[in-house]
């Protein structure tokens, strides 16, 4: 480890929500032994976002200061399933689905993580072992109030919505996997803070030091309104392809560029003052966004990756030159020619024909590359079209009979 | 089976406070099986006394009807003692304990049930095979606003005291010993039916046809007004001497009588209801008191004591004669004299000199059978004396030097 104590806090703090207790980590660091860094990940398939990659950053700068990460998945409890029953979309794993998974995992998070300073570790290793009796001394450990001031659950306490008693005993679990890992600090979203708090309390009842937590914000979708989620489809998968991740971020108001800037790149915060001050003084933000749309698929697939994906863009928005690689589809008509509108809804470049004429009285449709102007507008049986909605969505169709 | 459901329900009944679900039972004792009858008992050390009678006369009467008795004693909560470690009077009891408990419990309880139809078991035997996945399940069949219905556990979380969680779990056990036992009716006082409904909650759960739940009544101890318990000494032990239970049943108002009898006695109710008339007509209840106490004596003892212990009541109060078993004790005068009061005190006959004052005022203590009415008297260096100590309380005390 080069770097000194207050350093390694000062990039530990940066862009976080809290850190409890910033004293002990002080101590801890000081020692100079690479720290246990755990964080726990949902042994459900993984799609890992932007927002995931918030935490995962995070644990990359801890691995560049030299330490140790502890990426935990909790497959104990994803084997249980929902045991209430109530959920039939969380069906119990099974010991391959969690390998499977796992595996799926890491393919995606060494694409920031380091592999050689990372431990992927599974608390079925010793909550297997755990036997009833064990798990009632666990539980007795935390009282009900205490379980009932976790917002989610005093909130559906005083709704009068049900929670099923095993629920006030998964944060336990989650904290125990702290005490059997002897983690130094622990990392999660702002919403897992009382999770992590379980964690220390219960290394303090085991007798050993307890771990500092570092709480990240949540990561605002590109509507830059709700937490980004794969179910509202306002999300950068770290996987997508170098294009649509450059595409995405190209897309984000100016203002939310600056809070994804500030939660996801590396750049140094004297860099990216200066690049506000340049703003501010006149220039276009748009530069700064490609920088940093830049900087994400360098990121998640290479430094290369990163300049053809400029190009593309470049080439498809400046220049308005199409794209190369334009989805091609056959469509049917029974008639001799087909409404665009419809059109338009049958190769899902809208949801409906209703959609698609706002779009072109918006003037948001293109025919082979010329601005629709008719919202009546009928192609020809025969005919094969290059169909263009808004700045990024392509298709090529041919109408047969 | 001799006796039609129609009277084994009259008799099951008698003396209850509730039944649940009647219809249930009756289609259970229909079957003409033998019923498996659940009733559970605390592991720590066991010293029965009339208030468990109440439980166990009426187990003993399913018995007579032909049922098996599974006499439960619930030591895998014994064994992990309390967890959250606040009550240091609960210490875990080892298995070695739990025999020597059982042991106990066994030479009380055969005084009142048929060995021949009485299972002992222990829940630890399928306890300690549950894991904590299976626990997790067990736990997430009921919801926490379900356990707080409890009116223990609603009590204490209006009033802000401490619950801890695996309090919420120890309920379940309890109903899952009924699931593990195929329990077809358990018995219970009647501040134990949320319990009791945890059974039959359980056993729908796991598919099993749902237990029938007796409760019965709450026996208040001698002094009329609290619930007998031994830490009150308002009790009348199962295993005491025949003269002790013969002389505490005489001791009590006859409106307890009338209570003690209603739970206790296994007289018809029409041979119970022949003697409250007497006593309206002028009968004395004491001629009752001696009925009901002989078959007290004759119950935890047998015949023949119960004849002596009258014998000997007899002769002590109605004839005022001393008892031949007085207890002799010697006390050290450091002056030439004790005063009496000091004397009575030393002896643990009163607990204080200020008490004994008080009985000499009272006109309570007899002294070589003659009562005493000097509070300040003393006694020499190197007499013998008999004191006694209202009705019942003897002691032949020596002063030596």
């Amino acid at each position: 480890m080069n770097k000194s104590t207050i350093e390694q806090l000062d990039i530990i703090k940066r862009g976080s929500h809290e850190l409890l207790v910033e004293k002990e980590l002080e101590s801890k660091l000081n020692k100079g032994h690479p720290l246990r860094i755990k964080a726990g990940f949902d042994p459900t398939a993984p799609d890992l976002h932007l927002g995931h990659a918030v935490l995962l950053n995070k644990m990359r700068q801890l691995q560049d200061m030299g330490h140790h990460v502890l990426f935990l998945i909790g497959d104990f409890t994803g084997m249980i399933g929902d045991p209430s029953g109530k959920n039939s979309t969380r069906p119990p794993l099974t010991r391959e689905q969690v390998a499977e998974n796992a595996k799926s995992y890491t393919d995606q998070v060494f694409r920031i993580l380091k592999q050689e300073q990372t431990e992927v570790v599974f608390n079925s290793i010793w909550m297997d072992k755990m036997n009833a009796a064990d798990l009632i001394k666990l539980a007795a450990t935390h009282t009900v109030a205490r379980m009932l001031e976790r917002d989610d659950f005093d909130k559906r306490y005083r709704n009068n919505q049900a929670i099923a008693i095993h629920e006030f005993i998964y944060p336990l679990i989650q904290g125990y996997d702290s005490v059997a890992l002897k983690a130094d600090i622990e990392l999660g979203g702002t919403d897992q803070k009382f999770n992590l708090l379980m964690g220390r309390e219960l290394q303090k009842h085991f007798g050993q030091s307890p771990q500092c937590i570092l709480t990240m914000p949540l990561l605002e979708g590109l509507d830059g309104i709700n937490k980004m989620s794969k179910s509202l489809n306002n999300y950068v998968g770290i996987t997508e392809s170098p294009k649509d991740i450059f595409g995405k971020l190209m897309s984000v108001s100016d203002e939310l560029m600056w809070r994804y800037i500030e939660l996801l790149s590396f750049e140094s915060s004297a860099t990216i003052q200066q690049w506000r001050r340049a703003v501010e003084e006149g220039r276009n933000p748009r530069e700064i966004k490609v920088k940093f749309a830049q900087e994400m698929v360098a990121r998640f697939h290479s430094a290369r990756d990163a300049e053809m994906a400029l190009t593309d863009f470049e080439a498809r928005f400046k220049q308005g030159a199409l794209p190369d690689d334009i989805p091609e589809t056959i469509v049917q008509a029974q008639e001799n020619t087909l409404p665009l509108t419809q059109l338009l809804k049958l190769t899902g470049l809208t949801t409906s024909t209703s959609e698609a004429m706002r779009l072109i009285k918006q003037g948001g449709i293109k025919l082979d590359n010329k601005k629709v102007e008719d919202k009546t507008l009928q192609i020809s049986q025969g005919k094969t079209v290059i169909i263009q909605v808004g700045k990024r969505k392509f298709a090529k169709v041919t109408i047969t009979k």
